[in-house]
Order: C-alpha cells, then sequence, then structure tokens
C-alpha cells in the first residue's frame, strides 16, 4: 500500500501516521522527493482500512499495491481450489462443469423433463431458480419452498447434483439437499447473507454484481471465506454499461483476470449476460476456448407452451448443438476434464 | 407497453398473445405496419410481467411507455408525499430537512458532541451509522447495537430524531426507537429487506444503489410501499461512472426527475457521493439551489484525534458556513420551509 | 509517479529503469520492500509517457501521483485565469458569463429575433449552431458558413460575441470572425483539430467528451495550452451513463473539482446534458450554486412553428425566469460578478 | 418508429404532426389508447431525425423499432460483405484475417523483423502505427510519414498489406498506397474524417470509440457508406467502464451482435482492449471461438531493448503460440477459411 501525503505535512504528524501504521503491524518505507512523501506500506495490509487512511487529513492519496483479499488470493494460494460439488461432480483445477436449466422451477414435469434432457446433452449440474429476485414487487417472485422440493425430485430422477439461488439467511433450512447455492448479482454486497453462508459447509456460487470491480467480487468471496467457508465459485455473468443491445456486457476478460488475481473456480453465464437465446452459443464457446471452468446455461422445454419459450433460454435440441461445440473446443484445445 | 412483433409472426400466434394479454387486464390496439406489427397495450400494466413477454420468441421487442410502478408514481398521486419524522420535523411538500452526523458511531462522548453542534447549525436530524456495510470482512464493521444505544442518548440530549442504516430484518428488534431506518446503496435490491421494511410503520431513507437507475429506484420504494409502508425517502448518493477522481459521480439531476417521477421526497448526500470534503459545500448549495428536499453531510468532531479528520467529512465550524449558505440559497429562491 | 516493480526484478534491470528514468529529468527514490520495490518519480514528469513505462516487463503497476498537464493545472498557476471573450465581456476569476440561442441556426430572423431576446435577458454571448456533428449521415448537418453569416449579423444587431462550433481544422478560416469557437464533446480527443486551434490567438470553448475524465479533457485543454493558445474555457456537458431518463448524466461535480485541479473558467451547458427543457432551470441552478463561471442554454422562439418548439430548449420568456433565479443565486452567495 | 404523444395532446397539433411524417415519406398508423396515443411509423425511417421528433413539445418519447442505418444493415443486405484487402487476402463471409505488428513503427530494421516473423506465423496483415493518437501533447506521436514509409518497405519484403491509422484528412495523399485505413476509436465520431473517407475506395478499418454502441459504430460505418464506400471493416477494441485491472472492458458479444445487426466484418483487438499481454491469448481465442472474421494482435520483437518489451504486446514466440491455438479451434469449428 502506498500512502502519499500532502505537501507540507508537519513531521511531526507524518511520524504520527508511522507509528500508527507499524501499530498495525506493516513496515514502513519512507520516500521522501521533492514535491511529495511517499509512505511505503510492506507486509500484511489486508487488515488496514485504506478509507480511514484516505480520510486522513495529511493524506493526499492510498494506492493498493498489494490486494486486499487474502484467502481469495492466488499469491498466497498458487494452486487452483477443487470443489467438490456432490455426485462425483469437481470443478476447478481442469474439471470442467455444465450447468444447464429453467430460469424458474415452474413444475415437476417442466424440472424433471429439462434435467434428463440436459443430463443426456452432457451438464453435470442442473440449475433452477425457486426463490427469484424480482426488480418488480408485481412480478412472480418464484415457486420458494416448493420449488426447491421439485429441483430435490429431479435430482433424484437424474443424479444430477442441483444449484439454486438464496435470498434470505433465514431461508437456509430450507436448502440443506441442495448441492450449491446461488448468490444472485444484487446480493453480491448483501454482506450479512455472505457472512452467513461463510458459516456453512456447502459450495456458494457467487455471481459478480452488475456494476462491481472484480476486486470486489474477489472481496465479497472473502467474506464467505473468512467465515470458514472456502467453497466459492465465482460466476461472471455481464456487467452494466450503456450498451442496450444486449441486458448486460459479458466481461470475457473476466475468466482469465480472476484466474490470475485468485484460485478459486470462474463459471460464465452467458444466457443472463446477453438476455438472447441466439447470443449463448457464441459466448459459451468464447467462455470455453479462454479458460472458463465451467459455463451455466439456461435451457427451457415446453414447445407446447409458446410463452414460455424464451429469448434467452436454448431449447434442449439447441443446447445439444452447443454442447457438441463446446467439447470440440476443449479437445482442440487440450483443456480441462470434461466430466462423466 | 408497446410490443413489436417479429415481421411474419403468424397471426394465430399473434392472436394468442394478445388473448392473453387481455387476459392480464389491459386493452390490445394492434397496429400494423408494412415492416412489423406493433403490440400497444394500455391500461395498468404494472402486473404484466415485461421479461416474459420479451421471452416469447414472437416478440421482437418490448418497450415501456407507462412506468412499472404505481404506489411511488406521481400520476397518480399528484401531490408531494410529507412524511412526518418525528419530533414534528418533516420533509417533502416544502419542507426541508437538514440530516447531520458522522459516518460511524465511535463513542457517547462523540456522538452528543457533535449532534449538539449540528443543531445549533440547524440540523434537524441526527445521522450515525452502527451497522456498516464494510467492503472487506477485516474492516470496523460499526458499533451495532451499542452503537443505536448512543445515537438514543444523543437523541436524549438534543431532541434530534435519528436516522441509521440496517442491514439485516433480523436487526429490526433493535430499530424501535430508531425514527428513520436507512437502507444503503449496495441494498437497494435485497428485495428481502425491503419487504421486511415493508410491514413496519417507520419513515424509510432508501439510498439508490450505485448502478441503478432512476427507475429501479423507484420499483426498491414500490416494494416498501406495497408492503403497506408508504413512507419512503428517496436518497441520491452518487453513482459509479468511469471517472476517478470523485469517489462516486453525484447525479444531481436525480433531484428534478424523481420529483417529476414521483411524490416522495428526495434527499443528497454529498459527502458519500464525493468522498471529498472540500466538495461538499458546493454539492450542498447545488442540491439545495435544484430543489431537493433535504441534504445530509456528514460532520465529525475530534480536531484532537487527527486520525478521523476525514477527507469526506465536515468540521462542524464548517458545517456552519455550509449551513449559512444553504440557507441564503434557499431564501433567495424563496423555496421549501426552514425548519424551526 | 510511483513504478512498483515486479516482485523478483533482477538488480541489474531496476538500475537500467532508474537510469533511463533519471535521464527523462525527475529524480528516483527507490524504496524496497518485503513484497516489492517501488521507485518514487519527483520533479517534473508531465513529460514522462505513463504508458511506455507501465509496458515494461518489470513493471507491475504505475501511477501518477502528479498531474500530467502543466499549463492547465492550478499548482503551477494558482490564479484564476481571466479570458476576454470580445465586446468587454470576460470569464474566470470571479466574471460570471450567460450564453444562450438555438441549437440551430434556421434563419436570419430567426438568430437576431433569439438574439435580442436573450440579450434583454442579461446573457453576454449568443450560440448557435452552424456545423452540426450528427450521429446519422442523413441528419440536418446545420446551415454551415452560412449559419456563421447569420450568427455575425445577430451580432452586428445585438452587440453580442458569438459562439460556434467547429469540425474540421480546414473550415477555420470561415471562423475569423467568430469571438468563441467550440469544440465538440465528439472532438474532444480529435487531438489533430486540437494541435490547429492551439495555433490560433481565439478563446476556446471545449466540451468534455462523453466518456471522459476530468483529466482527459485537461489533457486536452493541455493539447491547445501546449500549441501557444491558452484561451481555453472547459464545459461540462454531461457525461455517458446507463441511466436512460436524461439524455446524459451531468457531472455536476465538475466544476469544483476542475476549479481544484485547474485555473481555467468552466462552463455548465445543462440542455445538452440533460436533453429535457423542464430540467434547465434546476440543473442551471444547482450550476450557478456550486460555482460555475458560466452557464449555456438553449433557447428557442418560434411559438408558430410548432415542429421546433425543443424538448431541451426554452423559450425565451422561459429564459427569462431563469436568468432571474440565476442572479438571485449568485446574489445569495455573492459570488461573481454580474456581467452588464 | 413508434412515436408516443403525451397525454391531452390537441387532435389538431396530432394531425399536423401525421401529415409533417407522410411528408417525410413514411406511412403512420395511429393507435390511440385510454392512456396515451402511439403512432407508429413504417416504411423507410432512417431519414427521419429522430432528436427533431423528440423535441416537438406534443410527444413523450420517441423509440426506434427499425434500425437508423439502411447500408450497414443487414435486413436489407443479408449477405455477409466480403473486402478485398490487396495481395490476395480477403475478409468477411468466412475469410478469416489475422493482423499483427507493433503497436508503433520505429525503425525499419524493427518493423521489417516483426513483418516476417508474423507473416511466417501466419498473419495476413501488417499493422504498425505511423500517426498515433496520444492522451498527452508531450507523449510520442509517432512517426508519421516516415513510418508509413518503412510499412511500405516491410510491405515490399514480406507481400503482406498493411493496416495503418490516419488522423487527419489531409494526409490522405500520404495514405495512397496503403491497403487499409485505420479509424481510431477517438475518432470513430470525426464525422468530417468519415465523409473523407467515404470518398474514396480502400478498405477502412472502422474502431468503436471507447464509450459508444453498437448502433453508433453502424452509424459511423454507415456515414463512410453514404459517402459511397462500402468497404467497411468494423472493430471491436473495448469499451470504458468501471473495471480498473484491464485497461478497457473488451464486449465480446459485440461480435455476434453485430453479424446479426450487419454484414459487414468484425475484427477483434484483444491487445488494446485488455492492455495486458497474459491475457491477449485468452481474448483471441474467444473471439475465434464466438467467430470473429479477424483478430489483431500487437507483436513486438526487440528483446535487446528492454523499455519496449510491452504489457501489451506478444512477442513473436508468443504469437506463433496464439495462432496455433487459434487455428485449432477455428479447426474445431469448423469456420471461416484459414488464408494462405
Amino acid at each position: 500500500m502506498i500512502t502519499i501525503l500532502k505537501k507540507g505535512t508537519p513531521k511531526e504528524e507524518q511520524d504520527q501516521l508511522v507509528k500508527w501504521l507499524e501499530e498495525q503491524g506493516v513496515e514502513v518505507d519512507v520516500s521522501e522527493g521533492k514535491y511529495q512523501t511517499v509512505l511505503g506500506l510492506v507486509g500484511d495490509t489486508s487488515n488496514i482500512d485504506i478509507d480511514m487512511i484516505r480520510m486522513l487529513s495529511i493524506v493526499d492519496d492510498v494506492k493498493r499495491v498489494s490486494e486486499p483479499y487474502k484467502k481469495a488470493n492466488r499469491k498466497f494460494h498458487p494452486d487452483d481450489t477443487v470443489i467438490d460439488l456432490g455426485g462425483g461432480v469437481k470443478i476447478g483445477g481442469g474439471n470442467f462443469v455444465c450447468i444447464a436449466g429453467p430460469c424458474s422451477v415452474e413444475s415437476e414435469k417442466q424440472i424433471i423433463g429439462i434435467a434428463k434432457r440436459v443430463k443426456a446433452a452432457g451438464a453435470t449440474l442442473l440449475r433452477g431458480g425457486a426463490f427469484k429476485p424480482r426488480t418488480s414487487p408485481y412480478s412472480f417472485q418464484g415457486m420458494k419452498a416448493d420449488g426447491i422440493e421439485l429441483l430435490l425430485k429431479a435430482k433424484e430422477e437424474t443424479g444430477l447434483p442441483i444449484v439454486t439461488e438464496i435470498m434470505n439467511e433465514n431461508h437456509l433450512p430450507l436448502f440443506e439437499d441442495v448441492d450449491v447455492i446461488q448468490v444472485g448479482a444484487r446480493n453480491m454486497q448483501n454482506f450479512e447473507l455472505l457472512k452467513a453462508l461463510g458459516k456453512i459447509d456447502k459450495p456458494i456460487l457467487l455471481k459478480r454484481g452488475l456494476a462491481n470491480t472484480l476486486q470486489e467480487l474477489l472481496m465479497s468471496a472473502e467474506y464467505i471465506m473468512a467465515g470458514g467457508n472456502e467453497k466459492v465459485i465465482l460466476c461472471e455473468r455481464g456487467i452494466r454499461t450503456y450498451e442496450t443491445y444486449t441486458r448486460n456486457t459479458l466481461d470475457i476478460s473476466a475468466v482469465p483476470a480472476l484466474h490470475k488475481l485468485s484460485h478459486l473456480p470462474v463459471v460464465v453465464d452467458p444466457s443472463h449476460a446477453t438476455g438472447r437465446s441466439e447470443m449463448v452459443e457464441p459466448m459459451a464457446l468464447a467462455a470455453a476456448a479462454c479458460g472458463a471452468d465451467g459455463i451455466m446455461i439456461e435451457v427451457h422445454n415446453d414447445p407446447a407452451h409458446a410463452l414460455s419459450d424464451g429469448a434467452q433460454s436454448l431449447t434442449p435440441d439447441q443446447y445439444d448443438v452447443v454442447m457438441d461445440k463446446i467439447r470440440s473446443v476443449k479437445e482442440a484445445l487440450g483443456t480441462g476434464v470434461w466430466q462423466k
């Protein structure tokens, strides 16, 4: 961490700050120049409150050099984290996972039908929304507990472990048999929820917030890990920009960036990122080519019910095609273990 | 709401959609053109799930014409909402409120000292953080319940009603004597928290999320109001852009925009928006000049303790000056009732 | 400038870099820590090419501490720049300017009619577009040379100096009698145009680009100033964000920020920033309250011709009202000299 | 185009508008609802000035349904455009191009050395900056005319057609033997330059602006095409967001989006987008996998001169590896013709 002092800072106040910083357990290298004095903080600075230092009247600016996260940081954990998702399915360290399923669980027939189809196509995890975060209080909020029940039935039928979103720590008892708990983009900085998830022993799929930096995503992972639960899977699902053609802008460079910064596995969700079914295939292939550890795709089957043939969901037939191509790309590049 | 159908949509599927829309309680005007067919949905469309319609295979695009919020919408409530904040202090409809206090409650002496000073300067509400949402799990998370106790003591000493942030619905019992409950920017779309706050009878100060649109802010207000609690105060506190000089970018145009779209009072927080104490005065004056119903400013007094003289907080002396200027601007424009 | 070297950089390569930096005319303070080595560059670093340093294989990161602009920098020119705009009108250093006129010059009758009205309301500069940068090649591109002729006639009639936009350095001969030349947002980084304007002796109104930082705006001012023309007026006209209610987001905090960073005058354009006439008054008052040196407002008069009664333009009657209120705010705050 | 009238618009004014619109050559479908009246404009609306309509006092909102570009629009040109770049190299319609070379031309030895290496690796076009748009007037601005001379020598030596950036229409005579002229991101909306390039008969590589939408990129392409030059190649090179880890955010979804909206070829530039050499390979593979028609990569060889071993450039050896992997991905997917 680099602390730049204001020009003309009295020596006394500078010394007071240096002393305080040393008490926080870091070494301080003082570099005095003609125009400014720079304090280089070395050692473990993750406990230092950067905002507090920035607030000091004698400080002109503070810049982090080392990252503020520790447990999520590759520097301190050079090897890829491999997480067991249940049913023998692993993610990370070359283990590649395909997650598929409908946006919302709607009925037993629906979820089991889709589960069978995506399993046949090679998916290794079933997704489905039971609690749905919706912008409008008047929109469908999901089947809630019943939705989780139906997911568990689909798991029983197919053997696929399941992932579904939590919105409230008080709902945790309902998630006991869920294999992977998802934290949605809007809750990425719901720190109370993150703390609660840090106390359980279950993989967490943490989605990047709509306007959050990679560092903030990793700090949210750190919240969970600091609580004791180190099974965190990061998920890029598109960020908010001024572009309106796609729902969000898929930040595909997040994949290699997160792999460099962290040892945690990284999943890409092209369905939510683009909001357009015709873009799911090219974005899924891009994700596979650049080294994602998993790809999460919305799949819906209900051809008879025209109203639910969604612009962002693939049909099972379309999913078959995408999966074949993903397989080809990964084989061509020789990356990752295709499971089962 | 305008629904644009894809070119070549079979008549049968179009009729099916029109029928379904009519079942949702809206009238459908069909406008057939050479290049596309447009369905104009008229009536109360706030219950219509726009995402669901956009997902239909025959739909090219859907655009809202009327807003998706009802209770927060000025169209349906032309008069300004006036909210009683306790202690005879009102906000909205020309009632102007000055909220001031430290970022975090630190000690009894601190909070009472500041409370007295800001009251003397003309503040009508005391703010102070007890539960602090921090990006890092290693940063100070606030005094929590003890912080609320100290705020209540300051209220007892000065008579100023208090506002403080909630992060978890399970903490609600601790907020029983708090006058105004704040929802922070990062929880603006924590829908479970909003639902819980919709069930209580207490003013809610709802901060705009870092990358949320005005419509999303109003939808979050709608969540609270839909639950029965219509005492919502909106707060603009800066949005995230690529500019790095200020912490966030204060969207001052949110004030007249929200006043046009909604009847709810609008508060501006120049301290968090800019993150720089020298910018608090000009931004506070801008807010006063453009018609904000309240201004929330961070004030800190602890000159002896150099470490807490913050870049974003004003000293009580600086606050005195700002308050005088705010008063001059409001008198010059003849807007609003200066309370007490 | 702070240069952070990669861990494990060979001493030899570090020395080579230090030597090279010293040859560029800066002193280098080396701060070696446990985790990294930091080079503090002190002296005049504005000639140092930060991108080139960042590209070095041994460099982890480079951060500017001092600004890369010199002539536009308040540090080196503590006093406000005052610019004579012609006709005895000055801007900066307390001299406040009101610029008004139509988006486009349309006819002699139109421009002279508006010029008289805005002059009567207290405007000190007439604006009007002759060359119009349009997103579509099929949109009206302005009256071009004829438009400038009409502006000059309006100047003759009213005595108001005129400001109009240039899009091509080859058009410069047409601007000989124009008092202030405007560079539009889309040309803020048209460096060839900036260089050409650096060689003339005429005030330049430089608009901030839609997605440019304050530093980039000041670097573009520096381009003009480095060429010899130091008469640069900065203009905030709204930046691009994800918000769609307003055309752009007026970054009002740019006013105090630019005043702190630079000695150049700062104008605010609320008409283009918001794109909505009903927001022009509140945003103009915000600009006046926070210390802008000038306010540029679109005014249009052609009540008979309904098609041009624009959503973003004020009528002359509305402009009268806004001007009265601006005057009240400035008198209340005792800031600036109201000219004429 | 959908025009929504304000509630309570007098019938007379509505009729006046409808009449005026019909005079512009479009049909108008009037849909009157309980809450608003909607005018559906059908026919060729690309000549309609949407801003002008939005400015009308009776208009609440205008939304485009069909795109404002015609020549660049796939709807009117269903087949992919194939452009001959010289030397037998084609782009588009399955013809895949690899563009490589240094950021700046520095010397004859440098550019010829790199040209030979990238040609050996399979590159089909040589890039190199002669005129360099730099944020700072004090930064190296390129070798200018001499740089173009050196590129032409490299072309002579290797047979590779060359692409280099233009910043000023007055420089056009210098570009006579250049095969492809690049328009940089900062000049994407330099409409005067676009118009000048519309009058020549040479392929233009048009880079997306840092904060421009896909529609704006296509409108800029339309500017060139409207002038008569239909040889436009679109280039995604990263957009500006709040993320700071990468220099810009590569919007990889622009590839399938542009392919859907337009028939023009699309190139991806992972070097400028990320600003980090270690991310060039994964982003290049992502671009290849999602169907880009070309990939432009910065390659630099000057191992002895440590200062120019750039963070964003690959060495020729690294480029060899990337090219092998790109080839594997394209073979696996069976897309595109690998030239030569």
